[in-house]
Protein backbone atom coordinates (compact mmCIF):
# COMPACT_ATOMS: atom_id res chain seq x y z
CA UNK A 1 0.00 0.00 0.00
CA UNK A 2 1.08 3.35 -0.61
CA UNK A 3 1.60 6.42 1.67
CA UNK A 4 -1.68 7.50 -0.01
CA UNK A 5 -3.98 5.07 0.18
CA UNK A 6 -3.69 5.14 4.11
CA UNK A 7 -6.47 6.15 6.13
CA UNK A 8 -5.95 9.76 7.48
CA UNK A 9 -6.00 8.45 11.02
CA UNK A 10 -3.50 5.98 10.12
CA UNK A 11 -1.34 8.73 8.58
CA UNK A 12 -2.03 10.93 11.61
CA UNK A 13 -0.25 7.59 14.03
CA UNK A 14 2.78 6.92 12.52
CA UNK A 15 5.73 7.36 14.63
CA UNK A 16 9.16 6.32 14.38
CA UNK A 17 11.04 4.70 17.20
CA UNK A 18 13.72 7.22 18.46
CA UNK A 19 15.42 5.21 21.38
CA UNK A 20 14.72 2.44 23.97
CA UNK A 21 11.84 5.13 25.42
CA UNK A 22 11.42 7.27 22.78
CA UNK A 23 9.11 8.17 19.37
CA UNK A 24 9.03 11.08 16.87
CA UNK A 25 6.32 11.79 14.79
CA UNK A 26 4.69 15.21 13.26
CA UNK A 27 1.36 16.75 13.85
CA UNK A 28 -1.50 15.91 11.11
CA UNK A 29 -3.45 18.85 10.23
CA UNK A 30 -6.42 16.32 9.66
CA UNK A 31 -7.19 16.39 13.45
CA UNK A 32 -6.46 20.15 14.18
CA UNK A 33 -8.83 22.06 16.47
CA UNK A 34 -9.21 25.56 16.99
CA UNK A 35 -5.49 25.91 18.87
CA UNK A 36 -3.76 22.86 18.39
CA UNK A 37 -4.76 18.80 17.72
CA UNK A 38 -8.33 18.07 18.98
CA UNK A 39 -7.57 16.11 22.27
CA UNK A 40 -8.51 12.67 21.09
CA UNK A 41 -6.09 13.29 18.77
CA UNK A 42 -3.03 13.28 21.30
CA UNK A 43 -4.64 10.27 23.23
CA UNK A 44 -4.62 8.17 20.40
CA UNK A 45 -1.09 9.15 20.01
CA UNK A 46 -0.10 7.84 23.83
CA UNK A 47 -2.33 5.00 22.87
CA UNK A 48 -0.18 4.10 19.48
CA UNK A 49 3.40 4.38 21.36
CA UNK A 50 2.14 1.81 23.96
CA UNK A 51 0.16 -0.53 21.25
CA UNK A 52 3.35 -0.68 19.04
CA UNK A 53 6.15 -1.11 21.72
CA UNK A 54 7.22 -4.61 21.98
CA UNK A 55 7.46 -4.26 25.95
CA UNK A 56 3.40 -4.14 25.95
CA UNK A 57 2.06 -6.64 28.38
CA UNK A 58 -1.56 -6.83 27.07
CA UNK A 59 -4.61 -4.73 26.13
CA UNK A 60 -5.16 -1.46 27.47
CA UNK A 61 -7.85 -1.26 30.36
CA UNK A 62 -7.18 2.36 31.44
CA UNK A 63 -5.75 5.74 30.20
CA UNK A 64 -5.55 9.04 31.84
CA UNK A 65 -4.14 11.97 29.38
CA UNK A 66 -3.06 15.29 30.91
CA UNK A 67 -3.59 18.37 28.40
CA UNK A 68 -1.13 20.82 29.38
CA UNK A 69 -0.41 23.24 26.66
CA UNK A 70 -1.69 23.45 22.55
CA UNK A 71 1.08 21.79 20.54
CA UNK A 72 2.33 23.43 17.80
CA UNK A 73 2.52 22.05 14.17
CA UNK A 74 5.28 19.97 13.20
CA UNK A 75 7.66 17.41 15.65
CA UNK A 76 7.15 16.00 18.59
CA UNK A 77 8.34 13.36 20.43
CA UNK A 78 6.54 10.79 23.27
CA UNK A 79 8.75 9.50 25.94
CA UNK A 80 6.94 6.14 27.04
CA UNK A 81 8.52 4.54 29.95
CA UNK A 82 7.28 1.36 32.39
CA UNK A 83 6.80 3.23 35.62
CA UNK A 84 6.19 -0.61 37.04
CA UNK A 85 5.83 -3.97 35.21
CA UNK A 86 4.09 -7.33 36.83
CA UNK A 87 2.56 -10.26 35.38
CA UNK A 88 -0.82 -8.55 35.40
CA UNK A 89 -0.58 -5.52 34.83
CA UNK A 90 1.74 -3.04 33.56
CA UNK A 91 1.98 0.71 34.40
CA UNK A 92 3.18 3.50 31.45
CA UNK A 93 4.33 7.18 32.06
CA UNK A 94 4.51 8.68 28.91
CA UNK A 95 5.50 12.43 27.79
CA UNK A 96 4.72 14.61 24.82
CA UNK A 97 7.14 17.26 24.27
CA UNK A 98 7.81 19.81 21.84
CA UNK A 99 11.80 21.48 22.52
CA UNK A 100 11.68 21.40 26.14
CA UNK A 101 8.32 21.74 26.62
CA UNK A 102 5.95 19.18 28.28
CA UNK A 103 3.00 19.48 26.49
CA UNK A 104 0.93 16.50 27.64
CA UNK A 105 1.19 13.66 30.39
CA UNK A 106 -0.22 10.43 30.18
CA UNK A 107 -0.19 7.20 32.42
CA UNK A 108 -1.92 3.88 30.77
CA UNK A 109 -2.59 0.76 32.31
CA UNK A 110 -1.90 -2.69 30.32
CA UNK A 111 -3.13 -5.99 31.63
CA UNK A 112 -3.10 -9.85 30.56
CA UNK A 113 -6.36 -10.22 30.56
CA UNK A 114 -8.64 -13.65 30.88
CA UNK A 115 -11.96 -14.93 30.49
CA UNK A 116 -13.87 -14.45 34.65
CA UNK A 117 -17.20 -13.69 35.97
CA UNK A 118 -18.36 -10.77 33.72
CA UNK A 119 -21.49 -8.91 34.12
CA UNK A 120 -23.43 -6.21 32.28
CA UNK A 121 -24.39 -3.47 34.95
CA UNK A 122 -24.58 -0.26 32.58
CA UNK A 123 -27.94 -0.65 29.49
CA UNK A 124 -27.47 1.48 26.41
CA UNK A 125 -30.57 3.62 26.08
CA UNK A 126 -33.20 3.04 23.58
CA UNK A 127 -32.37 4.61 20.08
CA UNK A 128 -33.05 4.54 16.41
CA UNK A 129 -30.81 2.11 14.04
CA UNK A 130 -28.16 3.95 12.37
CA UNK A 131 -29.35 4.36 8.88
CA UNK A 132 -32.42 6.08 10.52
CA UNK A 133 -30.33 9.13 11.68
CA UNK A 134 -29.30 11.29 9.26
CA UNK A 135 -25.27 12.23 9.02
CA UNK A 136 -24.91 15.84 10.43
CA UNK A 137 -22.86 18.37 8.44
CA UNK A 138 -19.50 18.70 9.82
CA UNK A 139 -18.65 22.58 11.21
CA UNK A 140 -16.66 24.53 9.06
CA UNK A 141 -13.51 25.54 10.06
CA UNK A 142 -12.60 22.72 12.86
CA UNK A 143 -10.69 20.13 10.56
CA UNK A 144 -11.17 17.63 13.35
CA UNK A 145 -14.91 17.39 13.14
CA UNK A 146 -14.51 16.29 9.36
CA UNK A 147 -12.32 13.20 9.99
CA UNK A 148 -15.61 11.87 12.43
CA UNK A 149 -19.44 11.00 11.22
CA UNK A 150 -21.81 12.09 13.67
CA UNK A 151 -25.45 11.32 13.53
CA UNK A 152 -27.07 13.39 16.32
CA UNK A 153 -30.22 11.36 18.64
CA UNK A 154 -30.40 13.69 21.23
CA UNK A 155 -28.91 16.92 22.15
CA UNK A 156 -27.53 18.00 18.89
CA UNK A 157 -24.90 20.81 20.50
CA UNK A 158 -24.65 24.40 19.00
CA UNK A 159 -24.49 24.98 15.47
CA UNK A 160 -21.26 27.56 14.81
CA UNK A 161 -22.38 30.83 13.63
CA UNK A 162 -25.85 30.89 14.85
CA UNK A 163 -26.43 33.56 17.47
CA UNK A 164 -26.34 31.58 20.99
CA UNK A 165 -28.62 32.14 23.88
CA UNK A 166 -26.76 31.15 27.30
CA UNK A 167 -29.74 32.13 29.27
CA UNK A 168 -31.45 29.25 27.81
CA UNK A 169 -29.94 26.40 28.86
CA UNK A 170 -30.10 23.21 25.95
CA UNK A 171 -29.98 19.20 27.57
CA UNK A 172 -26.59 18.41 28.95
CA UNK A 173 -26.90 14.95 27.64
CA UNK A 174 -25.54 14.28 23.92
CA UNK A 175 -26.65 10.38 22.90
CA UNK A 176 -25.31 9.84 18.90
CA UNK A 177 -23.94 7.49 16.22
CA UNK A 178 -20.74 7.86 15.18
CA UNK A 179 -17.14 6.62 13.88
CA UNK A 180 -14.04 7.48 11.57
CA UNK A 181 -14.84 8.89 8.27
CA UNK A 182 -13.76 7.56 6.23
CA UNK A 183 -14.73 4.31 7.46
CA UNK A 184 -11.69 2.24 9.29
CA UNK A 185 -11.70 -0.70 11.73
CA UNK A 186 -11.82 -0.07 15.14
CA UNK A 187 -8.60 -0.36 17.19
CA UNK A 188 -7.43 1.01 20.62
CA UNK A 189 -6.07 4.35 19.07
CA UNK A 190 -9.00 5.20 17.47
CA UNK A 191 -11.16 4.52 20.82
CA UNK A 192 -8.61 6.65 22.41
CA UNK A 193 -9.93 9.54 19.97
CA UNK A 194 -13.28 8.74 19.99
CA UNK A 195 -13.77 9.11 23.42
CA UNK A 196 -13.29 12.71 23.50
CA UNK A 197 -15.58 13.28 20.20
CA UNK A 198 -18.47 14.61 22.16
CA UNK A 199 -18.55 18.37 22.44
CA UNK A 200 -17.75 20.27 26.08
CA UNK A 201 -20.97 20.26 27.59
CA UNK A 202 -20.54 23.65 28.69
CA UNK A 203 -20.86 24.71 24.78
CA UNK A 204 -23.42 22.19 23.70
CA UNK A 205 -25.63 23.58 27.07
CA UNK A 206 -25.26 27.13 26.31
CA UNK A 207 -24.21 27.47 22.98
CA UNK A 208 -22.23 30.54 22.80
CA UNK A 209 -17.94 30.12 22.41
CA UNK A 210 -15.77 30.92 25.56
CA UNK A 211 -12.09 29.96 25.93
CA UNK A 212 -12.22 26.62 26.68
CA UNK A 213 -10.33 23.14 26.95
CA UNK A 214 -10.02 19.56 28.36
CA UNK A 215 -7.51 19.98 31.00
CA UNK A 216 -7.57 15.72 31.80
CA UNK A 217 -9.43 12.68 30.33
CA UNK A 218 -9.36 9.44 31.79
CA UNK A 219 -10.91 6.45 29.51
CA UNK A 220 -11.34 2.95 30.67
CA UNK A 221 -11.25 0.12 27.83
CA UNK A 222 -13.93 -2.52 28.92
CA UNK A 223 -13.22 -4.14 25.41
CA UNK A 224 -10.68 -6.53 24.58
CA UNK A 225 -9.09 -7.28 21.11
CA UNK A 226 -11.94 -9.35 20.57
CA UNK A 227 -14.81 -7.25 20.89
CA UNK A 228 -12.81 -4.69 18.68
CA UNK A 229 -12.43 -6.76 16.18
CA UNK A 230 -16.31 -7.81 16.26
CA UNK A 231 -17.26 -4.43 15.87
CA UNK A 232 -14.94 -3.52 12.66
CA UNK A 233 -15.96 -0.65 10.85
CA UNK A 234 -19.77 -0.64 12.54
CA UNK A 235 -20.82 3.13 14.03
CA UNK A 236 -20.38 3.36 17.84
CA UNK A 237 -23.06 4.71 19.90
CA UNK A 238 -22.16 7.46 22.04
CA UNK A 239 -23.48 8.79 25.20
CA UNK A 240 -22.48 12.09 27.27
CA UNK A 241 -23.23 14.19 30.13
CA UNK A 242 -22.17 16.45 32.82
CA UNK A 243 -22.94 16.96 36.68
CA UNK A 244 -21.04 19.42 37.81
CA UNK A 245 -20.39 22.94 36.11
CA UNK A 246 -18.63 25.73 38.38
CA UNK A 247 -15.51 28.10 38.82
CA UNK A 248 -14.41 27.58 35.83
CA UNK A 249 -14.62 23.80 35.41
CA UNK A 250 -17.06 21.43 34.65
CA UNK A 251 -17.04 17.29 34.52
CA UNK A 252 -18.37 15.35 31.75
CA UNK A 253 -18.60 11.56 30.98
CA UNK A 254 -19.37 9.44 28.08
CA UNK A 255 -19.71 5.85 27.71
CA UNK A 256 -19.07 4.30 23.76
CA UNK A 257 -21.22 1.36 22.92
CA UNK A 258 -20.83 -1.11 20.10
CA UNK A 259 -22.98 -1.27 17.02
CA UNK A 260 -25.75 -3.54 18.05
CA UNK A 261 -25.45 -1.81 21.65
CA UNK A 262 -24.98 -5.27 23.75
CA UNK A 263 -21.50 -4.14 24.62
CA UNK A 264 -19.86 -1.21 26.35
CA UNK A 265 -16.47 -0.88 24.74
CA UNK A 266 -15.37 2.25 26.68
CA UNK A 267 -16.26 4.72 29.39
CA UNK A 268 -14.91 7.58 30.43
CA UNK A 269 -14.68 11.27 32.63
CA UNK A 270 -12.86 14.91 31.52
CA UNK A 271 -12.31 18.29 33.27
CA UNK A 272 -12.95 21.01 31.26
CA UNK A 273 -11.32 24.25 32.06
CA UNK A 274 -13.10 27.40 30.41
CA UNK A 275 -12.98 31.00 31.31
CA UNK A 276 -15.52 33.81 31.38
CA UNK B 1 -0.78 20.59 70.47
CA UNK B 2 1.18 17.57 71.19
CA UNK B 3 1.66 15.02 68.96
CA UNK B 4 -0.80 12.16 70.59
CA UNK B 5 -3.53 15.06 70.06
CA UNK B 6 -2.82 14.70 66.78
CA UNK B 7 -6.28 13.18 64.74
CA UNK B 8 -4.98 9.81 63.15
CA UNK B 9 -5.15 10.93 59.61
CA UNK B 10 -3.11 14.23 60.36
CA UNK B 11 -0.68 11.52 61.81
CA UNK B 12 -0.76 9.96 58.80
CA UNK B 13 0.06 12.70 56.70
CA UNK B 14 2.85 14.41 58.08
CA UNK B 15 5.97 14.64 55.42
CA UNK B 16 9.08 16.23 55.49
CA UNK B 17 10.54 17.90 52.88
CA UNK B 18 13.71 16.52 51.27
CA UNK B 19 14.99 18.54 48.78
CA UNK B 20 13.02 20.82 46.19
CA UNK B 21 11.24 17.88 44.86
CA UNK B 22 10.83 15.67 47.17
CA UNK B 23 9.09 14.24 50.43
CA UNK B 24 9.70 11.49 52.85
CA UNK B 25 7.32 9.85 55.47
CA UNK B 26 6.26 6.69 57.23
CA UNK B 27 3.59 4.43 56.72
CA UNK B 28 0.60 4.89 59.61
CA UNK B 29 -0.72 1.65 60.65
CA UNK B 30 -4.38 3.15 61.15
CA UNK B 31 -4.89 3.11 57.50
CA UNK B 32 -4.19 -0.32 56.92
CA UNK B 33 -5.90 -2.79 54.28
CA UNK B 34 -4.88 -6.48 53.49
CA UNK B 35 -1.62 -6.09 51.72
CA UNK B 36 -0.56 -2.55 52.24
CA UNK B 37 -2.24 0.99 52.82
CA UNK B 38 -5.91 1.55 51.47
CA UNK B 39 -6.01 2.73 48.43
CA UNK B 40 -7.46 6.23 49.66
CA UNK B 41 -4.39 7.01 52.02
CA UNK B 42 -1.84 6.53 48.78
CA UNK B 43 -4.08 9.34 46.92
CA UNK B 44 -4.21 11.64 50.51
CA UNK B 45 -0.83 11.20 50.47
CA UNK B 46 0.03 12.98 46.86
CA UNK B 47 -2.40 15.56 47.57
CA UNK B 48 -0.95 16.54 51.17
CA UNK B 49 2.45 16.66 49.06
CA UNK B 50 0.99 18.62 46.42
CA UNK B 51 -1.09 20.89 49.38
CA UNK B 52 1.67 21.94 51.17
CA UNK B 53 4.18 22.74 48.10
CA UNK B 54 4.89 26.76 48.35
CA UNK B 55 5.08 26.07 44.11
CA UNK B 56 1.19 25.45 44.56
CA UNK B 57 -0.92 27.39 42.29
CA UNK B 58 -4.42 27.08 43.67
CA UNK B 59 -7.15 23.87 44.48
CA UNK B 60 -6.84 20.76 43.34
CA UNK B 61 -9.28 19.95 40.47
CA UNK B 62 -8.28 16.14 39.43
CA UNK B 63 -6.32 13.83 40.35
CA UNK B 64 -5.17 9.98 39.15
CA UNK B 65 -3.43 8.07 41.19
CA UNK B 66 -2.44 4.51 39.60
CA UNK B 67 -1.38 2.07 42.06
CA UNK B 68 1.48 -0.49 40.82
CA UNK B 69 2.31 -2.29 43.52
CA UNK B 70 1.88 -2.77 47.81
CA UNK B 71 3.81 -0.72 49.99
CA UNK B 72 5.52 -2.13 52.85
CA UNK B 73 5.67 -0.55 56.18
CA UNK B 74 8.02 2.17 56.91
CA UNK B 75 9.37 4.82 55.07
CA UNK B 76 8.75 6.19 51.77
CA UNK B 77 9.61 9.19 49.37
CA UNK B 78 7.21 11.19 47.36
CA UNK B 79 8.50 12.95 44.27
CA UNK B 80 6.71 15.82 43.18
CA UNK B 81 7.38 17.37 39.68
CA UNK B 82 5.32 20.62 38.03
CA UNK B 83 5.07 19.31 34.36
CA UNK B 84 3.87 22.26 33.32
CA UNK B 85 2.29 25.35 34.86
CA UNK B 86 0.46 28.65 33.75
CA UNK B 87 -2.03 30.93 35.20
CA UNK B 88 -5.23 28.84 34.79
CA UNK B 89 -3.98 25.36 35.39
CA UNK B 90 -0.56 23.62 37.28
CA UNK B 91 0.03 19.84 35.55
CA UNK B 92 1.99 17.79 38.88
CA UNK B 93 3.60 14.84 37.86
CA UNK B 94 3.89 12.54 41.36
CA UNK B 95 5.90 9.26 42.16
CA UNK B 96 5.76 7.51 45.32
CA UNK B 97 8.81 5.62 45.78
CA UNK B 98 10.37 3.00 48.34
CA UNK B 99 14.00 1.83 47.63
CA UNK B 100 13.93 1.95 44.02
CA UNK B 101 10.85 0.39 43.42
CA UNK B 102 8.22 2.99 42.20
CA UNK B 103 4.82 1.88 44.04
CA UNK B 104 2.59 4.15 42.97
CA UNK B 105 2.59 7.36 40.38
CA UNK B 106 0.18 10.33 40.50
CA UNK B 107 -1.24 13.37 37.96
CA UNK B 108 -2.85 16.42 39.81
CA UNK B 109 -4.11 19.15 38.12
CA UNK B 110 -4.37 22.39 40.58
CA UNK B 111 -6.16 25.80 38.99
CA UNK B 112 -6.31 29.46 39.45
CA UNK B 113 -10.38 29.34 40.53
CA UNK B 114 -13.01 32.17 40.21
CA UNK B 115 -16.61 32.38 40.60
CA UNK B 116 -18.29 31.88 37.07
CA UNK B 117 -21.64 30.37 35.16
CA UNK B 118 -22.48 27.53 37.82
CA UNK B 119 -25.40 25.16 37.53
CA UNK B 120 -26.13 21.65 39.39
CA UNK B 121 -26.53 18.74 36.37
CA UNK B 122 -26.56 16.02 39.21
CA UNK B 123 -28.75 15.21 41.81
CA UNK B 124 -28.50 13.90 45.57
CA UNK B 125 -30.88 10.70 46.01
CA UNK B 126 -33.33 11.60 48.37
CA UNK B 127 -32.13 9.12 52.00
CA UNK B 128 -32.77 9.41 55.10
CA UNK B 129 -30.36 12.11 57.38
CA UNK B 130 -27.75 10.77 59.07
CA UNK B 131 -29.59 10.38 62.77
CA UNK B 132 -31.80 8.22 61.41
CA UNK B 133 -29.10 5.70 59.98
CA UNK B 134 -27.42 3.26 62.22
CA UNK B 135 -23.29 3.19 62.33
CA UNK B 136 -22.29 0.14 60.95
CA UNK B 137 -20.00 -1.71 62.74
CA UNK B 138 -16.09 -1.68 61.20
CA UNK B 139 -15.10 -5.19 60.13
CA UNK B 140 -12.64 -6.65 61.92
CA UNK B 141 -9.01 -6.81 60.59
CA UNK B 142 -8.88 -3.94 58.26
CA UNK B 143 -7.64 -0.92 60.22
CA UNK B 144 -8.67 1.30 57.71
CA UNK B 145 -12.32 0.50 57.79
CA UNK B 146 -12.38 1.62 61.32
CA UNK B 147 -10.89 4.86 60.38
CA UNK B 148 -14.52 6.26 58.78
CA UNK B 149 -17.77 6.48 59.97
CA UNK B 150 -20.33 4.51 57.44
CA UNK B 151 -23.84 4.63 57.72
CA UNK B 152 -25.12 2.51 54.71
CA UNK B 153 -28.47 3.27 53.49
CA UNK B 154 -28.60 1.09 50.26
CA UNK B 155 -26.47 -1.73 49.05
CA UNK B 156 -24.91 -2.80 52.60
CA UNK B 157 -22.11 -5.11 51.05
CA UNK B 158 -20.35 -8.13 52.26
CA UNK B 159 -20.67 -9.08 56.03
CA UNK B 160 -17.05 -10.45 56.43
CA UNK B 161 -17.02 -14.13 58.19
CA UNK B 162 -20.69 -14.60 56.73
CA UNK B 163 -20.98 -17.55 54.17
CA UNK B 164 -21.03 -15.88 50.38
CA UNK B 165 -23.68 -16.39 47.95
CA UNK B 166 -21.48 -15.54 44.11
CA UNK B 167 -24.43 -17.19 42.48
CA UNK B 168 -26.57 -14.34 43.85
CA UNK B 169 -25.94 -10.94 42.87
CA UNK B 170 -26.40 -8.18 45.40
CA UNK B 171 -27.42 -4.76 43.62
CA UNK B 172 -24.52 -2.85 42.43
CA UNK B 173 -24.96 0.06 43.77
CA UNK B 174 -24.44 2.02 47.34
CA UNK B 175 -25.59 4.85 49.12
CA UNK B 176 -24.37 5.62 52.43
CA UNK B 177 -23.42 8.42 55.20
CA UNK B 178 -19.58 8.18 55.58
CA UNK B 179 -16.77 10.41 57.36
CA UNK B 180 -13.98 10.30 59.34
CA UNK B 181 -13.80 8.78 62.93
CA UNK B 182 -13.20 10.50 64.73
CA UNK B 183 -14.67 13.71 63.08
CA UNK B 184 -12.33 15.92 61.74
CA UNK B 185 -13.11 19.20 59.65
CA UNK B 186 -12.47 18.28 55.83
CA UNK B 187 -9.78 19.04 54.12
CA UNK B 188 -8.32 17.97 50.22
CA UNK B 189 -6.28 15.30 51.34
CA UNK B 190 -9.39 13.72 53.49
CA UNK B 191 -11.37 14.31 50.31
CA UNK B 192 -9.13 12.21 48.12
CA UNK B 193 -9.01 9.49 50.70
CA UNK B 194 -12.80 9.68 51.45
CA UNK B 195 -13.09 8.96 47.66
CA UNK B 196 -11.56 5.79 47.92
CA UNK B 197 -13.92 4.49 51.12
CA UNK B 198 -16.46 2.59 48.87
CA UNK B 199 -16.09 -1.72 48.79
CA UNK B 200 -14.92 -3.11 45.81
CA UNK B 201 -18.07 -3.30 43.41
CA UNK B 202 -16.98 -7.27 43.01
CA UNK B 203 -16.84 -7.86 46.46
CA UNK B 204 -20.10 -6.13 46.92
CA UNK B 205 -21.98 -7.83 44.51
CA UNK B 206 -21.25 -11.21 44.97
CA UNK B 207 -19.52 -11.07 48.23
CA UNK B 208 -17.36 -13.46 48.54
CA UNK B 209 -13.59 -12.33 48.65
CA UNK B 210 -10.83 -13.16 45.19
CA UNK B 211 -7.59 -11.09 44.83
CA UNK B 212 -8.79 -8.02 44.24
CA UNK B 213 -7.45 -3.98 43.84
CA UNK B 214 -7.46 -1.06 42.62
CA UNK B 215 -4.99 -0.29 39.58
CA UNK B 216 -6.10 3.15 39.00
CA UNK B 217 -8.40 5.52 40.32
CA UNK B 218 -9.63 9.69 39.03
CA UNK B 219 -10.87 11.84 40.96
CA UNK B 220 -12.40 15.11 39.93
CA UNK B 221 -12.86 18.19 42.72
CA UNK B 222 -16.16 20.24 42.57
CA UNK B 223 -15.28 21.87 45.83
CA UNK B 224 -13.36 24.96 46.36
CA UNK B 225 -11.95 25.58 49.83
CA UNK B 226 -15.10 27.77 50.82
CA UNK B 227 -17.22 25.02 50.05
CA UNK B 228 -14.64 22.17 52.24
CA UNK B 229 -14.91 24.90 55.01
CA UNK B 230 -18.75 25.30 54.83
CA UNK B 231 -18.92 21.45 55.17
CA UNK B 232 -16.71 21.18 58.23
CA UNK B 233 -17.11 17.66 60.40
CA UNK B 234 -19.83 17.00 58.66
CA UNK B 235 -20.88 13.38 56.97
CA UNK B 236 -20.94 13.02 53.00
CA UNK B 237 -23.18 11.40 51.20
CA UNK B 238 -21.96 8.75 49.14
CA UNK B 239 -23.00 6.81 46.20
CA UNK B 240 -21.24 4.28 44.14
CA UNK B 241 -21.92 2.00 41.25
CA UNK B 242 -20.31 0.06 38.46
CA UNK B 243 -20.71 -0.30 34.91
CA UNK B 244 -18.92 -3.84 33.25
CA UNK B 245 -17.54 -6.42 35.24
CA UNK B 246 -15.53 -8.93 33.05
CA UNK B 247 -11.68 -10.14 31.94
CA UNK B 248 -10.28 -9.87 35.20
CA UNK B 249 -10.96 -6.04 35.58
CA UNK B 250 -14.12 -3.82 36.47
CA UNK B 251 -15.14 0.26 36.85
CA UNK B 252 -16.89 1.95 39.45
CA UNK B 253 -17.99 5.68 39.97
CA UNK B 254 -18.65 7.68 43.03
CA UNK B 255 -20.40 10.91 44.20
CA UNK B 256 -19.49 12.67 47.20
CA UNK B 257 -22.06 15.08 48.02
CA UNK B 258 -21.87 17.50 51.02
CA UNK B 259 -23.84 17.65 54.06
CA UNK B 260 -26.96 18.76 53.22
CA UNK B 261 -27.06 17.11 49.75
CA UNK B 262 -26.84 20.61 48.31
CA UNK B 263 -23.60 20.32 46.21
CA UNK B 264 -21.89 17.59 44.59
CA UNK B 265 -17.93 18.14 46.12
CA UNK B 266 -16.18 15.43 44.12
CA UNK B 267 -16.94 12.41 41.72
CA UNK B 268 -14.62 9.49 40.80
CA UNK B 269 -14.11 6.47 38.92
CA UNK B 270 -12.00 3.63 39.62
CA UNK B 271 -10.35 0.67 37.51
CA UNK B 272 -10.36 -2.29 39.67
CA UNK B 273 -8.99 -5.74 39.18
CA UNK B 274 -9.56 -9.08 39.95
CA UNK B 275 -8.35 -12.86 39.80
CA UNK B 276 -10.17 -16.20 40.01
Amino acid sequence: MTQTNLHPFDLAMALERDGPDRYRGTTSDAYWNFAGPFGGYLAALFMQAVMRDERRLGPPVAQTVNYCGPLAKGAYSIVARIARGGRATQHWSLELVQGEETLATCSIVCANRRETFAHDVARAPDVPPLDQVPVTTAARGLPWLSAYEFRFIEGRGPTFGVTPDPANLGPSRTVLWLRDAPQRPLDFPALASLSDCFILRLLQMRGNMVPMSTVTMTTYFHADEAELAAQGTGALLGVADCKRIRANFHDQQMELWNADRTRLLATGIQSVWFKE
